[in-house]
């Protein structure tokens, strides 16, 4: 695919941390892929870093095409690729706040929706903070995960266990806005649940998507999240899959999502209006058997992408 | 997960053979937990002799917490692990009979329901054989298997091919109180399907499954064998999931079971007042892709203690 | 299970390329089985000439009792299998040149069903020329696949990405007789998505088999290829299924068709009495994971047989 | 390699547990090839048992042309090979009985070379014992190993540790008569060590090799072990390689023999004239990598072949 | 080989980052052992922060009799396990000073020799500095490794490419005591080869160690480091052995040094008096293969304290 | 390394087959690297085409710099990449003849060593005939390999098996001008043995450079091919290294060369002044273990590029 797209390559960062951009106008262009590479910040080992390159690497031996919506979105979308935030070898706090500077700076001269490529987990933090500082707006949170990931920041810092309770405790979120879907049993504590429902976040586990099916769960989460909201951010841990489907995830498990419901979700979402941030995290290509989860990941982001070329369609198709 | 439970530790057994127990009153704890870490008698090469303590060790990066009933483990149930039962390094009918007297002697003086972490199932028939002898009792067994396991005992004796035949030929179960649900075709001969029909035994073939709905399969099953018996043995044959989520058992095939399914049917069985043991066989961590058929076994056997669980406060509530 | 058939062994085929046959009377079997082992063919790295011995191989560790049809396929069915087609080691125009002399050759004077075992998809070309060339019949055909491979053959020449290109341009089968079934988004360029609708071939996307169910896509394939023609042709690419059940295969993507679905289509379109022809490709036993992608070929094929048998019977109880 | 030698195939052994022989005179051939598929006797988990057949099959891949020696094993030597000793599935001491009673059977009608192809280094006391039960007569033992394998009987029975203790203990061979070559520090016990120098055994380590040579230490080995005895066993533990050299034995270990030395030990000692027998044990083609371990093993045994060849030519020589 | 040891067990250390020590008099045990697990320190990805553990592990299937020496460590060396200093999740300084802290604290208190297990080479910098801040006395260093672990501290603050920056730069220690061998052609920079030049270190390449026999070279070195300072420290890069030894190195590479040499000079080195503290660093056991690489670490500590034996029997002998 | 040479990058060539150079006068660069990406001519399933890229992507990680001589190859040396011959999908033969003619017409128009990077050893055959038929001169040849290479042309055609054969039936050289340095037994057919002896060519085993040193072995090899000729031709495959160190070749094999050793060899072949043409070949990238066997092609190229400036800095003084 890589080339048929029109954007500025996946070469690293500038010195300063930031994406080699010198992006322009909100106008010219309809997404943005950031990569952040880090996974240093995880409770387990994790190449994860290696996550952002890989999905590029796989979009050059897939075709932009998609059969059902007959869209190709090499001639709808203006995706542009605005490189990896760089990481500091060793000073990990350092890279978070590069990657909160890189979003807030793109949010404070764009508009276009931002499709992150993580990392671990630890990066929604960072790039919630990023995009709330730039836009001062209100957010809603659909949040994919087996876990909740609200671990107390004074044990280890801020890791990708703790994303939630960064948003949640700093208010740049209220958990009312937020769903999580997915979440597993004997992968959470109670003590992490209880903290969810007392901020009044909405959680779907897994096995309420089994008995319900997700679209039903999703129409639901979307008015949780879009209700006195002004956008909405997506976060995608790729273990909320089934472990069948994502052998190289850092935390497998069985009992998850399914692939094929994982799929059309991502297009339905991709086309809703206020989704202005999408990140993507949590799989390690170091660890994935013949690339199997990193071939996930990159049709996550491109049931995405159709969703986004959709949207576009229904906006020309309206104005 | 580990030292939330207040078990006996996993360390080895005695030099007799029996599981280092000291185990007192009946109703001192609400579930045993007893490792037989063979695998020799096996048909195939099989390492499933360390599944025991890989399933231990799995516990250890596990929470007690079942969101969905939003039950703690640890707080509701007091589990004691009494071990591994000693084998012997090159006399495998010894091995059979310690895992026969261990199991019988614990049932001389304990009611409580004990979780056999195999091995494979060449055991299932020696556990049989030593809880019948000391409850004198008429049981009932659902038996998850691709596999009807009544291969000849003249061969090669004991083996992980058959149990059942140990069990049926020596009147120690009757085949009327026997249901062997996931049956799969081209791994069994027909004169195997044809011994355990005459036998009286139900068989429910994964395409029955597949077609009817486990918890449907289940429904029957439980009847079948709760009709004229004292209680109920649970056998759990790893294989019986289809392949693409255990792919660390010996002799994995197409078209099994889905995991999902199985996971609330432990649930639901574990809940269930007359199973009194249950064994989970036939995973080979030597032969696994980053433990996922070993965690398959750790939630099977979670699935199973929350039944107890749940079990447990019925009874609480009906007391 | 090997032995229990009437075959007439794997061996290598003879010194001029064609199968070690002195096959006779079309009535001493009930269905032949051919070995094609080329893939040096193949766009991608590719060791899928080795699944033709991989299959036979697991066929040994397999009963060939279908427990739900309780029909045990030695007992029903006379399978010759009549080896491999020799390959050239470098000349491989040659190699395809002798896959369609040993299928015309065949079809000459045999009428019973054919498995062709492949190898990659370029085998398909070869055979159906041979297949067509021989019987001067018109052949409807139901393709299972995530590709549409109708690309052209100027660049490369005849490869696994181009019999389908090769069968429609040259006459051999018209698009209207020709159903693809399977088609994953991202891995089809738009090009090839329109050549297949302008020759009138019916497609029907990975996601319209998880909406609609396979059966009863299958009900409409099968009235498009038997409409208006003398006979069908089944070609399966094992890449249709979803990764998580095919790891061994070149090309895996996720949300293909699941296994246990195509297990019961493969034995209800062995029943159909005007499938003659059946090869089964694409899939590397040197890149599986324990053999589980070679074990799903061989369950494919052995649903196959079984619908054979069941076809047998039929015409015997309908006689 | 394979068929250029008249053995009688590979083929595994009769009911009653000794190879398919029919063997007739001992003039007729010139060596005796063996397998013996044992080792659930290992104290570690081992698939030992598959090494005869990997050897076997290694052996098609080979040439028998030695061109140092300019010497054509296929026209030098008559090789036949007699099969497996048939293994029981879980009656191990019934295994080591049928060993014993094989190589005592064959010694009772033949005069030939024997190499044995483990399994284990149980098999080496069973073979033993067979050996001198047979011709009653005196045996020097040169044996290469990491280890002593003179563990007690009292605790697991006869494994792949006791062997030398069986043979020491029962008098079968004299301590003054055995030497053990390539011993490595760190995995002996010190009580080992004592009891073999007690015995009057020969110790040479790794260390002493590195220094020596290999060459220089054989030929010592050599007087010792034919100075007073009829007759010479050589035993062959693969992992007195070192690791690097044999990745896939059970207990690798940094320090050992290097390859080629071993290589032009092994053709050195098979021109010996007074050498009867030997084996070659405890490499497991399961946990090796691209059968590079099985590689040395049948290199190994060429090498003894080529011995063998050079001491039958010198024969002819001098007759 | 584990419990042996009169050590405190490899429990992980206390809250504020030091081993749980308690430890006493200087005179009451012969070594320590220190486990250091950071590799989120170093340049390439690596999981050698599981090194310490693993090495602990396979001391556990080890022996603790060195035959060449006769010499068995738990009758002669008291070694005490101090545990793990505990690495903080996130704050990579932080580590470096607990670390620093530790082996201050440790030399404020005792005499006796510390081998530290690594963990990537960074602990080498901040352990030295903790050593001459306790002791302030003049240090030579004996550094095996392929590279030479200059570069720049400002990129990337402190990791496993900087240590002997750190340590030349800071004045720690003085080139002329320092002697790195077994360098490799093309894995250094000229500026880092004339950066240590232009310090007076010692060059002595893998080249030269393999025209001059390591031995000799070692003679050289032990003079060089111990002409004009108080006492040695020796660091051991796993990586300075040819990569055919150490295939899960993170920096893997050929013509390095022989493994076999390397065990001697360990011991050769262990028995001089005026070796304080030796680590070893940069193996990752998740990248291994059968664990031949941890192995090599354990022998090469074994070796180490097989000298540290010889040095006290020596003292004792003198005494 | 990669940027440090002032190469044309490793880009694909150009739609004619040809390797994109516009290579311009001899005396603008000092030696060409040219990649042969073909292995579908193997005899055994191969993936030695990735080696070129393989090789260029482990230079990255290198440094130019050889220590031992304080060279730095990107200061002494302009090495220009001339990229790789474009093969073509499906015809071989087409492939050897692009192969010949990108050697033909470099040959015309240049006179700088050229170092090609295979592929298999097909390719030396069809690079030999392109430069004896550009330079109409007379070569030698130094022929590193476990194999001779001169199987029939009739079964298979031009394969990695028969590149000597090509070469010397035709007459393109003469075999008293050839060594083959480093053959095993056991893995060459006495036929081919004899036809090389009968051609003159000069055979040196693995055994004796075992006994006799490979650098004495050189210096007899280099007077052979530099006698009678115009320059010399050098042809180095990967498996003439003992399997220890090159775990990644299609036919690996005990006995072999030492990696030291070759690197020396290798670069006192490069400083030779008449050689003017060198290959590697048969590496597998995909079969190899983290690309141990690539590091070792990376270090032998290298080697002879250290050679070369050696040759050049001679060339320069004497000037
Ligand atoms: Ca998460
Ligand atoms: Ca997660
Ligand atoms: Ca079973
Ligand atoms: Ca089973
Ligand atoms: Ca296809
Ligand atoms: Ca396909
Ligand atoms: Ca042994
Ligand atoms: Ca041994
Ligand atoms: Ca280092
Ligand atoms: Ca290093
Ligand atoms: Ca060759
Ligand atoms: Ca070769």
């Amino acid at each position: 695919m890589g080339n048929s797209y029109a954007g500025t390559g996946g070469g690293s960062g500038a010195d300063d941390g930031r994406p080699d951009s010198g992006v322009r106008k909100a106008d010219s262009f309809d997404a943005a892929i950031l990569g952040v590479p880090i996974s240093k910040t995880s409770i387990s080992h994790s190449a994860a870093f290696r996550l952002p390159d890989a999905i590029r690497s796989t979009f050059h031996s897939f075709s932009p095409y998609n059969m059902n919506r007959r869209l190709d979105l090499s001639e709808v979308l203006h995706v542009v690729d605005v490189g990896n935030v760089q990481m500091h070898l060793t000073d990990l706090q350092l890279c978070h706040q590069r990657i909160e500077d890189a979003v807030k700076s793109y949010w404070q001269s764009h508009s276009a929706p931002v499709i992150v490529l993580g990392g671990d987990h630890s990066i929604t933090g960072a790039a919630m903070l990023g995009l709330t500082q730039a836009t001062e707006r209100t957010y809603g949170v659909i949040h994919f995960d087996a876990h909740h990931d609200v671990r107390n920041l004074e044990d280890g810092g801020r890791s990708n266990g703790t994303p939630f309770r960064t948003l949640l405790s700093s208010g740049a979120v209220s958990g009312k806005h937020v769903i999580q879907i997915g979440l597993r049993d004997y992968v959470n504590a109670r003590a992490y649940h209880e903290y969810v429902l007392q901020h009044g976040v909405t959680v779907v586990t897994a096995r309420e998507v089994h008995h319900r099916g997700l679209m039903r769960v999703l129409e639901e989460a979307y008015r949780i999240v879009s209700d006195g909201t002004d956008a909405v951010y997506l976060s995608f841990d790729m273990d909320v899959l089934d472990q069948s489907h994502v052998p190289g995830v850092p935390a497998p498990g069985p009992g998850g999502l399914a692939i094929y419901d994982v799929i059309e979700a991502l297009e339905w979402l991709g086309a809703k209006p206020n989704i202005e941030m999408m990140d993507i995290v949590c799989a390690d290509p170091s660890q994935d058997f013949r690339d199997l989860t990193t071939r996930v990941a990159a049709n996550v982001v491109l049931s995405f992408l159709t969703g986004l070329a959709m949207r576009k369609q229904t906006a020309v198709d309206m104005g």
